[in-house]
């Protein structure tokens, strides 16, 4: 890599990005759709310190209208884009690592785009510029990473466009990428998403101005088509929720700002105003680039073909999406956990609650639970990096894990569905050698997990298991969650279908004391009886014996291969008329 | 109204509709918003015959690119726009029905609009067309009512911007319109349907061919902003869903068009295309025009502008949205049912499954249910403008509905939660003199419902009761509804703020039987001995005695009035120890 240098020249006067530098890699660059740069220039901005090992090196990945001004670098430093998530103390810390942000190929903030010179001609570039590939991009941002030295990257983290380019850099470079945080994102486009960017392009491409794309030499610029995918590209990145909060109080007021464009109603000037900002700072050619590489970005458009891209990845994944994002509608990042699962590679899920849309994994709003999750991922990638060993934990406080745990040899693939705050899976792992992956439904749990290096996927079992292999896992844990399912055969099949065995607990309704209580004092059972829950807030739904339970494996032809039942007041097993003395009942089945 | 007389001569020669008449209101018209139109001609087709007592004429109201062809004349005539619905033997019978459907004032199908003559001048309006509302719409409409001797419609019936119209026919002329079937549509635009609209006239006033709106002079249109602006409708009438089922599968396969517009996606061709097809027949000066009056369109803001401008009405109501239309979401016609709820209206409303999205009320997909809701509901209205009665129905089948309908004095008004078919309503109803409501959360059952002539909104108690004020009926009644509810305190606490009195029925565990089961055989009771749901997929998920409810109502200081106690098996009435002799309890509760 002889054509390499760094320059630490100011970068193109045009920008106010003081800290940034500018890498220069002077040899041809062949790209993915046939095309060649005889030069590439990429401004970028690092934060923090590579250590000696060079194993602290976080990436991180633009959106759209970003650049590598990620955050302030002193005091007197203009705002970064995303000031909340970096810096000293903050979830990607910059006391602990070493953060790398590039302005991507194609861009106008620096590096090399359309509107920059091209040294073959001395012209800007232009419609010459050559079609580029998210590919093309992070080849590129990778020469930057060899320009460190850097062989592995702790993480590479973005947003959006820069989640499709994270996607990009785990799948292309797998053994060059600890972690992945993709948020906001998706392995393609929704047919809804690349249709307003279509519209957006034919905007900017209609617009008299645009001349075919060679506007800078008529000293003109597609000024509205610009300002009108801007536009829409706004409307795409709130959510409707957001614009009611924004926008429905003063819907008729207009703001008075100088356009061209509609102002009659608040949104209408909102939409006026951000357009008119964007077409100052953002050049047309780019956004056709951009959008036009995003929107032919595609991991895989089956199943089975996102499964083969994503097999290819050696990292550890966080996935985050926005519950109310419907330019990344949360399905989609959905799509890439069932993919990863299917390959039993290690991944994390949250759908983050949020009215923000799209721009959720920017404000903050929603920050204190996705930064949170952001910052104990990476601390649990850092620490099993550094220590090549497993946090320790308390022992499992519940009765039924000890059992539950003495009937799953070591080294079995585990699946514990609705694991809570991973206390069963936590105590798996630190048993050790073995895959532990779990399921569950609330966010405060997830994050649990997360904080205790565990992998946990959010999901509503009730959805079933449809991610996962016939007998993918050894065993599939249900542990004191089957009275809360609503459909039970269903999920029971599918436990049954993942799990060579399947472990069930409940608790059984049979037990004495619930059939003393109604029968002598006529009164609802109450099945949890430390917790204040009544027959009326109870979040449990089904009411079984273990008597009931028999009869429907019988019926069903679930094969029962152990019944431990316990007194778990006594904290004992019950030998003797189980479905009179224990109050909890464990089974290990198969189908 | 001297002015007034009806031409059958051919509409203008661009027109292919050749069964449209033209009605020629040729006095001037003072528009809402200080305009003025010296002659106004509207065109309008008609199917059916206006029968003698002018009691059967329904009006249809079109969408924005819609017209006066709803429907083919005969077999040689074109397919209208809303064929499935319109005609001998469908829900809007035109053996039964005299059906009117005009074009908008503002449109360019042959009403009066930008691109008509002025006959001031001589020229067409282009700019100086004046600015009309949904109001002055609806004055245009209805003059042309006046012209066929019509007092009162039988109904006004419209989607989108059809909707729009409904709802300003049932508010502006509440003595005149017997019912209203607004579909799909809202009392506001979202903020976020207004900036698709502000983003799509932006385009076409900016496109260089526009002139100001005076392009007619010209010879040339803004082809390409209305082209766009005719693109960002067709991704707004779509859904998510409806655009991966139309495109996912072909994504990188461009169509052959012919266009300046990016083809090289199929969602990109689909989009040329039909922007391109657009500009030939709709005029831009009335997209902006018509998008304009739905965007002023604002039947209130606020909770209490909404109600007090629904208030208004006299018609019965029936709305209908489709779960994936995005433009006109249905959270905003729930908003519509609450206000006409809360002035004790006649409203009935459902939510039709759809993955149709805005489209789904002209699509085929869904019509077997709402078709056959359109069907019944203006049959109904219809027998009941001539019969003057309440139909006739069987006697309920169940015990508990004889005994309900003891407890509540003829003329009360009754509020039923989770009212299934409407079996209880139905006889209440027939008792006479009283307002009944009904709430439902499947729609198989508020389409029998209102097959029933009942009034049935579809809603999921779990959410409440918002729409209804403190005590607005004098009975609600949760039969047999309580132990499938989730949050119990919440749907009682509603349930006795809404109504002087709630009457509650639920199967009591404590009934001997139940307690037998499950002591001697060591399993779970079964409450509906007749089903066969077992404890795996039984609905009933709250499991209580009546002694629990007993203790509940103490503890949460609800007053109990009357205990009904039933053995159902026996089918007698219980005095003796009802928690152990009684499967159901019937309550009177108040708080």
């Amino acid at each position: 890599m002889d054509a390499i240098f760094d320059s630490t020249d100011a970068v193109r006067n045009a920008n106010p990005l003081k800290h940034a530098r500018e890498f220069v890699y002077s040899s041809p660059i062949k790209l993915e759709r046939g095309g060649c740069l005889s030069e590439v220039r990429v401004t970028y901005e690092t934060y923090g310190e590579l250590n000696a090992r060079k194993g602290n090196a976080v990436l991180i990945c633009h959106a759209i209208s970003g650049d590598s001004h990620v955050a302030a670098h002193d005091p007197s430093d203009g705002t970064g884009w995303w000031e909340i998530m970096v810096g000293s103390g903050k979830p990607i810390d910059t006391d602990k690592y070493f953060v790398i942000c590039p302005n991507f190929l194609g861009g106008c903030r620096g590096t090399t785009g359309p509107d920059s010179i091209n040294p073959d001609t001395g012209t800007r570039y232009g419609l010459d510029f050559p079609e580029i590939t998210i590919g093309d991009i992070v080849e590129v941002d990778c020469l930057l990473i060899d320009s460190f030295g850097i062989t592995r990257l702790l993480s590479v983290i973005g947003g959006s466009l820069g989640g499709v380019v994270t996607l990009e850099w785990a799948t292309r470079f797998p053994d060059r990428v600890l972690s992945a945080i993709p948020l906001a994102t998706a392995a393609h486009m929704t047919s809804q998403g690349l249709a307003f960017d279509i519209v957006a392009r034919n905007a900017i491409q209609s617009d008299p101005n645009y001349f075919g794309g060679r506007y800078y030499e008529k000293g003109v610029i597609p000024a509205s088509g610009l300002a009108i995918a801007r536009m829409l590209g706004h409307i795409t990145y709130l959510s409707r929720e957001s614009m009611m909060k924004k926008f429905d109080s003063t819907r008729n007021q207009a703001r008075e700002i100088e356009t061209t464009f509609e102002t009659k109603f608040s949104v209408g000037s909102y939409l006026a105003y951000q357009g008119g900002k964007f077409v100052e700072r953002f050049d047309a050619n780019s956004y056709v680039a951009l959008t036009t590489a995003i929107d032919n970005f595609d991991l895989g458009g089956t199943e089975d073909d996102l499964r083969k891209a994503l097999r290819r990845s050696m990292c550890r994944w966080l996935i985050l999406s926005f519950t109310t994002d419907w330019l990344f509608p949360s399905f989609l990042s959905r799509e890439l956990v069932d993919a990863l699962l299917a390959s039993d590679k290690r991944v994390s899920y949250c759908d983050i609650p949020s009215e923000c849309g799209h721009d959720g994994f920017l404000l903050p709003d929603e920050f204190e639970l996705y930064g949170e999750m952001i910052r104990s991922f990476l601390s649990n990638v850092s620490f099993e990096l550094l220590s090549g060993g497993v946090p320790q934990f308390d022992r499992p406080d519940r009765i039924d894990y000890e059992q539950i745990l003495d009937l799953i040899p070591r080294g079995a693939r585990v699946l514990d569905l609705g694991c809570g705050n991973g206390g069963l899976l936590a105590r798996l792992r630190q048993r050790g050698g073995c895959r532990v992956q779990g399921i569950e439904i609330k966010e405060k749990y997830v994050l649990r997990c997360v904080d205790r290096g565990l992998d946990v996927v959010q999901a509503d079992l009730n959805e079933g298991l449809s991610a996962f292999s016939d007998h993918q896992f050894d065993f599939v844990v249900l542990s004191k969650t089957l009275q809360t399912v609503r459909d039970v055969e269903f999920v029971l099949d599918e436990m049954l279908r993942v799990g060579v065995r399947g472990i069930v607990s409940f608790p059984n309704l049979g037990f004495h004391e619930h059939r003393r209580r109604l029968m002598e004092e006529g009164l609802a059972p109450k099945l949890e009886p430390d917790t204040s829950k009544e027959w009326y807030n109870t979040s449990e739904v089904r009411f079984l014996t273990l008597a009931d339970f028999n009869d429907f494996c019988n019926k069903k032809e679930i094969n029962v291969h152990h019944c431990i039942a316990i007194d778990t007041r006594q904290q004992k097993q019950i030998d003797q008329n189980p479905n009179q003395n224990a109050d909890v009942a464990i089974l290990v089945l198969s189908k």
